[in-house]
């Protein structure tokens, strides 16, 4: 027996992400700006779509582990946005926004960096060449993903099993000692991508196998941050949000996750890409125990947060995202453009209201290549959330509304070049 | 906003139920009996597989409106067993265990009923053959599916939009005259089976279409259920036991609902179409707000509630139920045997622990014919909820000890004479 189980998984338990989405929202229409990790991370530290910072490529999907490209030295991240106004700074876990030292945390307003620069199964062992089982093996000796701090590498070769534990310690330490001023933690866990590890504690004590076990182990830490926000009496001043760079990789068999009733999952526009899970959390600030059934972006942190901490947001550049304090507190609504799905750096569909236009579609199964549609295909995704039912044909002014979003989107974007194709030989 | 959402979806709204389950017990691994109404229904009144009552047939999956069949007289349903303990006894709302008056529920334990027969699509208006689209149209001119009380017909053509209301009337009603001494209440929906009709006050409310309206009317109907159990001042020695009969009917489009993760819909043996929903509530028995992740089932509510009522469980015959009092109040687990998934009179699949194998499946969709499988797949529910990943060849011990479950299974099972053959010409 347990509580909630907030996003109905029937057997993984997640007692502390539950208890925190009791105490707190839980969004069901929340998005990431992005379907694969790079980009999305991009968007939600700059509050803008990655297309206008060149975090995003259609062929070269991520940075890679020899890639010599960043997020650009003119991006405000919430980081140094925050900075203004006093804020210490750290980033604990997966970073992914550049491997050179010039583009690590410390240059993008972190005071303090603690994790592995890029996805957990980057940097194999050289002159080994293991097929798709590679990913299914807890194997250390193969993967050799660094641990960095600051930017030194600390550990070449770190046991990946102790990755969420060694997130979790630095992530309380940070707050620990941060007790006397604001601070902004952003920090990312590198699971559940895959290669999956759980800690000897966690191992096999879940009913839904490693993958399971994983987002037990989460959870677990999950449990700790708030624990020890609640124990440096600071937790009716922060605002702590838990959510996804991106859906399910459901390529990976049994340690993938699931989408529920939503199509599709990570590196697809349908909703399953993109929609993930959100939960925010303020005692005394956030109602307890509210669904949010609005839609929300990670976008939407970097101007909410800017705003809650007296910042003014960049006034030089288009942002994104949209405050949206008044859905967090209940005091009111906000006005939304659309939102745009890109697929790399190219427009696949746009949502307006309860509508989604899609003009592209691909599959992460099938035949991997895009699919244009032409007319675009319409679903209602408050009626549909599934994505079955075209309703094109019922609908021509809908479609009109979204294709004049669509045309103002593009109108208001110059794609910057992209970051993620210069190689650096290893 | 709203509160919880508690089986995920994201924009229907069931604040009712969301209470309900934040006050009581939801399971996640809660099973009906059967794939479709007749059997499902027949399984939660006698706690036994359809099978032992004849109520199921691999052809007629149903008891058509001018069938002469029905609930043989010699089972014990639930209110049969409780009136030994001097319950007053109602059924409100679709019964489909029997149309002609001597298989009504006045003929199997209730003092009352008012409702339909069967299910509010059957009966159309003679001489009329409308195609698939009649599914689609609230057109109360076309069904004709009476309304029933005791064993008169008092609505030959009913205003299905007033369906939903005039059974909460009844129940409430029922409960408000019953305080003096202890009563059982079976109230059964008509809706969402399809065609759908939703009253006034809920028509074009929701966000989620009509398929929408009608899930948050019903879920007001639950409210007022229970607000009327509370102005009864019974609300402490009453179990409220809300579930469905089968799983959403997947192939009417936007009038239907979602399994979520789980694998196809009503009329299937994967899990999407007998493991429902259950929120069991009884406050100060049951515990606030659990999770239940136990395997349990409708044919346990029989079981369970005989036993609370102090009546013995029949020993004339085998109860396939078990009494799940320690789930329910947390005080302790429960053995079980393999859960056995019929489809008509077939046996399909069985499931032991997490582990189920299906020998046969059928999809609603594809091509609708039985797809034997030799060897048996063998999934593992716990880990694989979507039934996507076959583990067979791994769990050699497992299906042997499947195989010998299924085969002490059959070995207690006598199939009765089918009751849903046996045509009436109308």
């Amino acid at each position: 027996m347990g509580k909630d189980q907030c996003y109905g998984h029937p057997t993984i338990r997640t007692p502390h992400l539950d208890k925190m989405a009791a105490e707190g929202m839980r969004f069901t229409q929340f998005y990431s700006a992005a379907e694969v990790c790079t980009p999305s991370r991009a968007a939600l530290l700059t509050g803008r779509y990655p297309i206008r910072s060149g975090m995003c490529h259609d062929q070269f999907r991520v940075l890679r582990q020899h890639g010599a490209g960043g997020l650009p030295q003119d991006e405000v991240t919430l980081a140094e946005a925050l900075k203004a106004k006093g804020y210490a700074t750290a980033c604990v876990g997966k970073w992914h926004l550049g491997r050179p030292a010039e583009h690590l945390p410390a240059r993008h307003g972190f005071d303090e960096y603690f994790g592995m620069p890029f996805s957990n199964d980057m940097q194999p062992k050289p002159g080994t060449a293991k097929g798709r089982e590679r990913f299914f093996e807890e194997d250390n000796e193969y993967w050799q993903t660094p641990l960095i701090r600051g930017v030194e590498v600390v550990d070449a070769t770190p046991d990946q099993a102790t990755l969420t534990g060694q997130y979790t310690s630095e992530a309380v330490k940070f707050i620990k000692t941060k007790k006397g001023g604001p601070f902004f933690l952003y920090m990312a866990h590198s699971f559940p991508h895959v290669p999956l590890f759980a800690s000897k504690q966690f191992r096999g004590k879940s009913k839904a196998g490693l993958y399971g076990d994983v987002i037990e182990e989460l959870d677990w830490s999950v449990g700790q941050v708030l624990a020890a926000l609640r124990e440096a009496g600071v937790e009716k001043n922060t605002l702590v949000v838990f959510s996804s760079d991106n859906g399910p990789w459901l390529i990976f068999d049994q340690h993938r996750g699931s989408a529920g009733l939503l199509r599709e999952g990570k590196g697809s526009t349908w909703e399953g890409g993109m929609r993930v899970p959100c939960i925010a959390w303020w005692p005394g600030k956030i109602p307890a125990g509210v669904v949010q059934r609005e839609v929300a972006t990670t976008m939407d942190l970097f101007s909410t947060c800017v705003k809650l901490a007296g910042v003014e947001v960049p006034k030089d550049r288009p942002i994104d995202g949209i405050d949206i304090a008044a859905l967090l507190t209940g005091s009111g609504s906000v006005q939304r453009e659309a939102f745009i799905y890109y697929r790399g750096a190219t427009l696949y569909a746009a949502r307006l209201g309860p509508w989604k236009l899609h003009y592209t579609t691909r599959s992460a199964y099938g035949p991997d290549k895009p699919q244009p549609h032409d007319p675009p295909l319409l679903f209602n995704l408050e009626d549909d959330p599934g994505e079955k039912f075209n309703v094109a044909a019922k609908h021509p002014q809908v479609i009109k509304e979204i294709e004049a979003a669509v045309a103002k989107h593009r109108a208001g974007v110059t794609p910057a070049k992209s970051q993620l194709v210069e190689l650096v030989k290893p």
